[in-house]
């Protein structure tokens, strides 16, 4: 659940009328997200979401993210398009707090996307890599490899209901990759949170890629293994190879990968389940056990590191050359 | 904000294929209302809200709530209209709850309503109380005269933050409003919680009245008294005898006050204002310190009640005849 900061109806006038996108018909706080404060406003042109930013997004970063959404939809990537108001200004101060408003797509989520979704998503990722080849702002991906060591680091102390020798394993797991993580591939600005959450569909149609909160400049190869570690593993867990190969295939129709990259491609999976198993390890240990939002169990994404690690090359993905 | 149960993207499509309103385009939680879960629903066809009951209500009143909602909007009302799926039936499960689903009211409200306003929801309480006069399902007000002494005797040990004699001021109160309560008025269908919260309006036009979820058969005057009580004080606390003026001007358009309901006006609106003094103070002890709702303050409804309580007549409600 969002967190939510209230915004009283004077506070919403005077922030529209900054703006000539029509008279207001309803507004409503949104639970989507749990970075940032969201809101549905519905006017009598169109619907936009409001996002209020709250404390958790560097405002440092506001102008890469919102950016990267302005340079991707103006070239024709299903993604949310930055409202300016009247003088061309983007990013706003509403209830205390850094605020943009975005237009409002279609589309719901969906957590096992079918093939048909996974051939649609694989293309988008594509045309994100391609489309924002001369954005210009630059964005040093925070949660990169470098920083899996010292956040492991950081995660001390009791892990509840967990393997006890699981921070072990994550660690001898982690040299390996480390060891020899593919630094050379080519580079580019990606979107690194791809989950099916943040794909839109009606029926089977792509209408958005959105939350662009986690995009940054890094291995391109990279963001097609976060990819297929959100997108590929079936409700019991095993490994759906048929959507796997329809993602890369999909992906490949727009930009083909190199030999190198492909070979990468599990040691990339592997590293992109090791990021978001760390990042739900610490949650896991630092989130108090009243929040709201109850944390996801890292273990997920131990059992898909796993896979990964027995893959034995590109075609454990699908992917023959 | 709202309690929020999650509904998986599975669940919905068998929820809406029971339907017959279009195809989903799109769907969020939104952060409405305390005692329910809300959700915003898009289909090519219009906009909804799907509401899952929680457990603050009572699932053998829905019916009622559903009812009046059906029997009002059917009449003329501008107010939810609960949508029946193809064999006819308005309540549903999903997610492990109670459903129903409405129609979406364009909108938003207004914290403190201007003339213009305060005489549009003046005209829809009357017209609330005329159209439901043929409604036949009954429901017991749990929240009337009778349940205030063993409320405020609930409401035990420290009380803090607040005046020390405030319960003892209170019970003195009480036993004034209890011992001439106007049991003989005129009664019928009530909202009961017609606060500016739950009046929609786009500009200066009502567009719905909502939350049904405290309906029930009451003395019709009574309800007057909420709205006065939540409409008509500014936000310095001081009492505005042009909008309460304004409400009752245009209630009596539709409906005529009886000299006995006009005398009695002083005595309803401090009943009014102790009924939701009495419902703040045993949240403002009984709410958890960390909870994501702040209780509200109830000397805001001491103060008022001490107003009604100087009153020399329905003559300071702007109310001559």
């Amino acid at each position: 659940m969002a967190v939510y900061t209230h915004i009283e109806d004077d506070e919403l006038a005077t922030l529209l009328a900054r703006y000539d996108i029509g008279e207001l018909l309803s507004f409503a706080g949104i639970a989507e997200g749990v970075e940032n404060s969201n809101y549905l406003v519905r006017t009598t042109t169109a619907h936009y979401i409001l996002t209020l930013y709250e404390k958790r997004v560097d405002e440092a970063d506001l102008p890469f993210f919102i950016g990267l959404m302005e340079h991707l939809s103006a070239k024709g990537l299903q993604c949310p398009v930055p409202i300016q108001d009247k003088t061309g200004t983007i990013l706003q101060t509403c209830a205390g707090r850094t605020a943009a408003m975005v237009s409002f797509l279609d589309g719901t989520s969906h957590r096992f996307p079918n093939r048909e979704k996974c051939a649609a998503v694989g293309s988008a990722l594509a045309q994100f890599h391609l489309k924002s080849d001369d954005f210009t702002i630059m964005r040093h991906n925070a949660l990169g490899p470098e920083s899996w060591a010292p956040l492991l680091a950081s995660i001390t102390g009791d892990i509840p209901d967990l393997p006890q020798d699981i921070r072990q394993n994550a660690a001898s797991q982690l040299t390996d990759i480390l060891a020899t993580w593919p630094h050379a591939l080519p580079r580019g600005f990606i979107h690194a949170d791809l989950f099916p959450n943040n794909a839109l569909f009606v029926k089977d149609k792509l209408t958005g890629i959105i939350d662009f909160y986690f995009g940054c400049h890094d291995i391109l190869a990279y963001d097609l293994a976060v990819l297929l570690n959100s997108w590929c593993f079936d409700a019991d867990g095993s490994f759906n190879v048929t959507k796997s190969s329809t993602i890369l295939s999909a992906y490949q129709e727009q930009r083909l990968l190199s030999n190198a990259e492909k070979q990468a491609l599990p040691l990339l999976c592997r590293g992109a389940a090791m990021r978001f198993f760390l990042t739900r390890l610490y949650d896991w240990i630092n989130t108090p056990t009243d929040a709201m939002v109850k944390p996801l169990n890292p273990m997920e994404y131990y059992a898909k590191l796993r896979f990964h690690d027995t893959a034995p090359g590109p075609e454990a993905y699908g992917l023959w050359s």
